[in-house]
């Protein structure tokens, strides 16, 4: 029999050097402005659903909504519980190496160690592009099973160039998956539409980021061959039975969506220019719904505590981008207390409160 | 670029050979006993919930109720999505061999193979108890890292004896996991109040069997010590918002939950005589919410198929033990249904109703 002391033992080596995510404490917190969460909801009714019965372990309904609304067959959409399970099921499905740029998602890392894959990271180019030629030579050199690409990136909140990620396809013996998270709030379409010329594309999506982070629902859309394959080592109930009549009940609303992520993308834009204002500040162009920015004469741990004094929760990005902090676009309401306690730390002028027509 | 035909070569081997998990076809049935389901479900609401923020990735106020019922401190429980998520991560933190009785639930072999670990499969004994030298041999001479043992154990429905249990938790230099999945059907008490005694036992519950299947919650509750190891491999996000606020909700309530938990009881007792007055069936004694049973002259395929043509869903358990189905104990008009369909597939007299306080 095992001792306490020898479970550690037990543990496979990979798993035994990680660390569990910590959630960040959020008591006393008034504007959560960390977790990129869309500050509009939608409200859903479940009464009607039997709670002892499970759930359709092919999530149909919600597969064929989506289906419709991506204009592609529903066998090649799969449905996670969020788009991290797909990412594991993806890592177990295909195996390492595993490549990404950095920074980026961090569970596309975390996901591939846990697994006990090998990762191999790309940094950044300018303006926190890819880094063509250092990608291409890691595509021919290390042979990837898979690759991950997040457009817009997170916690950059750019786009790559579309350009690029297609030679990365086109280099690519593995599968190269696209995580579309944020593509909602940019101003390009998305690669679904470039799926067939494409057959080791994969693409990732969420409702996280649209208004549903509490129901866990990511998606991936491939080839029926990927799809298949990926299938395979899915649990059969991993979406549960509520996520699933809410998700339908809440993709039936599209205008209320749209409205939604255009009134984010209208505040993203004031909240660019008023930080654009601060001396002490680079902010970087999102197509995201968060803005990452940089404190120019460091301290970013420092104002990142400020805030939180102030009751404002933003996500201090130091180790992914050194003095950096991200802030999620939230209510006009939640981005002007924002931008008040970001003064009141800077002892600048008070915020421009946007208003009715007029343009901010 | 990978062609169509190239993405089966690009699959782990471990994976490729895999099927993907089949639903049952359910059109056209009017009585659903196949799935071990609760016939009882909870009445929730969700109109509170905020459908934008993410959920509390430690899951604290479920795992608070848990440990209060249960007695053990909120640290030794860890919540999955459904309890097969967690046999995911234990076979992701502690890899293989994975060992096991046969037969027994099908996902610890499924995952364990979908994870590339090697399986080691000893048959139950008689009256589909463990077989205690084999099982003790194998742990010796294999030393499987995870040893999963399900008792109530599905589909035979009986409990294991528990000297046995903890003979092998004591020659175990693994993990041993005890999946109490059935535990709140059964005449014993489960192995919770032991934990302290056995540092490298690790239990398995869940709400899906006492009517909670669709919001899919699992639980493993263990040493502190292997619970933070497990943790570490855990998708923080992995259990959703309303199934947490649901579970707290229904958790609540202990008497219905209890009340739901003896009518299954009873209708289970009602069923096992009634099926006992068949000559031509065997019937095996259950601790669980289901029932297995043997049809003596074989075409147990053909007992099914009749059924579902009355449309009566029952599980066809021809492929793990030989000539038998399984049926799951439903409400009374549900068990009165199934029983009046089986004695027409017999041409035996219609089934006595059970009624008011005349024993059954």
């Amino acid at each position: 029999m095992a001792g306490k002391k020898d479970i550690k033992r037990l543990v496979k080596p990979c798993v035994r050097k990680l660390r569990a995510y910590q959630a960040e404490e959020t008591a006393g917190v008034r504007v959560k402005l960390d977790a990129n969460e869309s500050p509009y909801g939608f409200s859903l009714s479940c009464g009607a659903i039997a709670s002892n019965r499970y759930p359709d372990p092919e999530g149909s309904a919600v597969r064929r909504v989506l289906a419709r609304q991506m204009r592609v067959p529903k066998a090649q959409i799969l449905l996670g519980n969020g788009s991290d399970e797909l990412i594991y099921y993806l890592v177990t499905t295909f195996g390492g190496p595993v490549l990404y740029p950095t920074p980026t998602f961090v569970m596309f890392g975390h996901i591939a160690s846990a697994l006990g894959e090998r990762t191999v990271e790309v940094p950044l180019g300018d303006d926190f592009d890819l880094d063509e030629k250092a990608m291409l030579r890691a595509v021919r050199k290390e042979r990837p099973k898979l690759t991950f690409l997040a457009t817009p990136n997170n916690p950059t909140g750019n786009c790559f160039s579309a350009g690029t990620v297609l030679k990365i396809l086109e280099a690519s013996r593995g599968i190269v998956v696209v995580d579309e998270a944020y593509m909602a709030y940019a101003s390009r379409r998305g690669f679904v539409p470039l799926l067939a010329d494409y057959p080791n594309m994969a693409i990732l999506r969420t409702l996280s980021k649209v208004g549903l982070a509490a129901l866990r629902l990511g998606y991936l859309v491939a080839s029926e061959e990927i799809i298949q394959e990926v299938d395979k080592v899915r649990l059969p109930f991993n979406v549960n039975a509520y996520s699933q009549a809410l998700a339908e009940e809440a993709l039936a609303d599209r205008k209320g969506a749209r409205q939604n992520i255009l009134a984010v993308v209208r505040e993203r834009g004031r909240l660019e220019g008023e930080l654009g204002k601060f001396s002490g500040l680079e902010v970087y162009p999102s197509e995201a719904n968060f803005i990452l920015f940089r404190v120019r004469k460091g301290g970013a741990g420092a104002v990142h505590a400020k805030l939180i004094k102030k009751g404002v929760l933003i996500r201090n990005m130091d180790s992914a981008v050194k003095g950096t902090l991200r802030v999620s676009v939230g209510t006009d309401m939640e981005n002007t207390a924002f931008l008040k306690a970001m003064k009141e730390i800077f002892n600048e002028k008070g915020p421009t409160r946007s208003k009715g027509k007029k343009k901010s």
